[in-house]
């Protein structure tokens, strides 16, 4: 294996499948980037095991590759990230000198490093799954944004730890849901497809840090296995959670005792400035609506209490006072991104819904919490 | 106790005397800012009982203060930094409204907080030392910059957590060295002192952190037991570390068999990107050097080995090997912010001097490490 590349070329692109590479490794070769040399491109492999990145270098313009001999090797990934960032060189050159030790070297200096033999780096199945659709980028980073802060981050629920993606009748239905509190975003598909499959939230967010800027559309290929994100020559595939997604439907409220349209920037920051104001570490907002005065309060018999007037905010319906959770309120709100914001009452403990008046196709719901005072 | 104040203004006031407040108080009430208001004037303190602050409001356009009526609270500092820090109006009233219980608001709402009275809270001595002199700030920030780094962090000689000022004939020595490195700033006094005391380097960190950028000069009051920063209506007061502080001008060595002057950046450079070569936890780097080349090499049993040409260097004098620790020579070079660097060499393990050749009022020490290979 010998090969010189631009360095700042290289250096992105390691960057990228190094994304999936976790500092608690189940296997050691898995702390490292898989280096693999064919006679015309180079294949560079990261992965955790449950999610894994491989990205392609062909011969070009902007990266220099030349190829001197093939083979194949895997580097500590942080030790390779390292050095080729620090290099205070345009092009790199790295050799496989002797058995697993890597030679790096730029005109000044050299590094050897020890790596692992490629035969100890786990066999990762790339082949492509047979559904496929395609996301604009911002659409799929919205998807993101907007759905997976709602999933559990507890164990007890696995099915509960990602966002649910279902395909019927050429739309695409995402949701995200901790059992306390559901996000749902709605988008219309080219395709038809059937089908019903759960990427775990972390994936997903490791799937948009891992689009660049320019990039303008995602290809998504699923099965009932995993799912693949492609887009310029790196694939990013993560497993799927096995088990049955909930039945979100039946949680949206439909029916309504009264509604709240309110400056989305007002209410985030009634409900910022109480987060200090906890009950064993709930930030418990209570709601008191009437079509005269909507106030928001916060009490805790350790460190105080709040008492707030919401001002730019029309009420209609039946007076109504509840709790809720405020991180949960405010999480919403923010991930609705929209100028006003719309809560609809379905009832003393009932679920809130909460959207953008101007656009029904996210929507967030939240349950009450039972409040004794 | 009971008035009115601009609340950025406020907050301002509060940020400084709350940077003395530590997570792990000693004492429940020293995690809260102590108000105090006077007829004329309110007092902030904060201290985590190593480090005091107070700052002191005095009516004015910028603070619109307005005093209903005086008393005395303790806040608990992070609550009280928040709502200040996130209310949405221009002007903020505090009132005691019971026993303990402040009440803080502005026109929409209002936050009810327990507070801890003020007969709970240390009594601290602010009076003031009897040696008095003054520094340019920039010149206390480059004596703490350049110095504390040096400073030893563990809690066997209790001394050398702190930087050394000496004042004699007209002139002050600032020395930080944890034993294995020495770093010294040297400054003309304009007053004549005689003074040898031990400032606690997180101290010193502390007021220089405090510092406004505007600040142009600091008034500095020392005695054998503590010393006192003062500017802007802000007193700074830290306690002086015990004990015999190293005569350290012995280690400073005045002859050397060979001289290296180098480009900084370079030299941090080739240093820096070997920073992850290490042997338990020690980054050792082996300057070889010779009229004809000088190199630097590092190695690691487990990680791999580096070797790099230095290219920008003058070097004169006997030829010598040595190894010494990458991370205080990094160190070094960083707080000199020069743009060339100076090494002299005394011999095989004896100290190295290390400055910028055109200033000479800072200089570094490193005594070199015995490596077997």
């Amino acid at each position: 294996m010998h090969f010189s590349i631009d360095r700042k070329y290289f250096y992105e692109k390691l960057s990228v499948v190094s994304r999936a590479i976790s500092v608690f490794s189940p296997l050691p070769a898995l702390s490292g980037i898989c280096i693999d040399v064919k006679s015309d491109q180079i294949i560079l492999t990261g992965s955790d095991s449950n999610v894994s990145i491989r990205s392609t270098i062909v011969r070009g313009e902007l990266n220099q590759l030349d190829i001197d001999s093939t083979g194949s090797i895997v580097i500590e990934s942080k030790y390779l990230l390292e050095i080729i960032r620090k290099m205070d060189c345009t092009m790199v050159e790295l050799e496989l000198v002797d058995y697993s030790l890597v030679r790096i070297s730029s005109d000044n200096g050299q590094f050897n490093l020890n790596g692992i033999q490629s035969n100890e780096y786990p066999n990762i199945d790339f082949s492509q799954p047979t559904n496929s659709f395609e996301l604009k980028s911002k659409d799929l980073k919205d998807i993101v944004s907007q759905t997976s802060f709602a999933c559990s981050d507890k164990d007890t629920r696995p099915v509960l730890n990602g966002v649910n993606f279902k395909a019927s009748n050429n739309t695409l239905y995402c949701s995200g849901t901790d059992s306390y509190r559901l996000a749902r975003k709605v988008l219309p598909l080219q395709i038809n497809h059937e089908f019903n499959i759960t990427i775990p939230s972390k994936s997903l967010n490791e799937v948009v840090r891992s689009i660049n800027e320019d990039e303008e559309s995602i290809h998504i290929y699923v099965d009932s296995k995993k799912a693949q994100f492609i887009f310029d020559k790196t694939i990013i595939q993560t497993r799927l959670i096995d088990g049955t997604f909930p039945d979100v439907d039946r949680i949206i409220p439909t029916s309504f005792i009264s509604s709240m349209v309110i400056d989305s920037k007002e209410l985030a920051g009634v409900i910022d400035r109480t987060n200090f104001i906890r009950n064993e570490k709930i930030h418990l907002i209570k709601l008191e609506c009437s079509s005269e005065i909507t106030r928001i309060k916060t009490s805790s018999s350790e460190i105080g209490n709040s008492d707030e007037v919401l001002t730019n905010c029309e009420y209609t319906g039946e007076d109504i006072t509840l709790s809720c959770n405020g991180t949960f309120m405010l999480d919403a709100i923010k991930a609705l991104n929209s100028e006003k914001v719309k809560l609809e009452f379905s009832g003393l403990m009932k679920p809130i819904k909460i959207y953008d008046p101007e656009d029904d196709s996210v929507i967030m719901v939240i349950v009450p919490i039972r409040s004794y005072d």
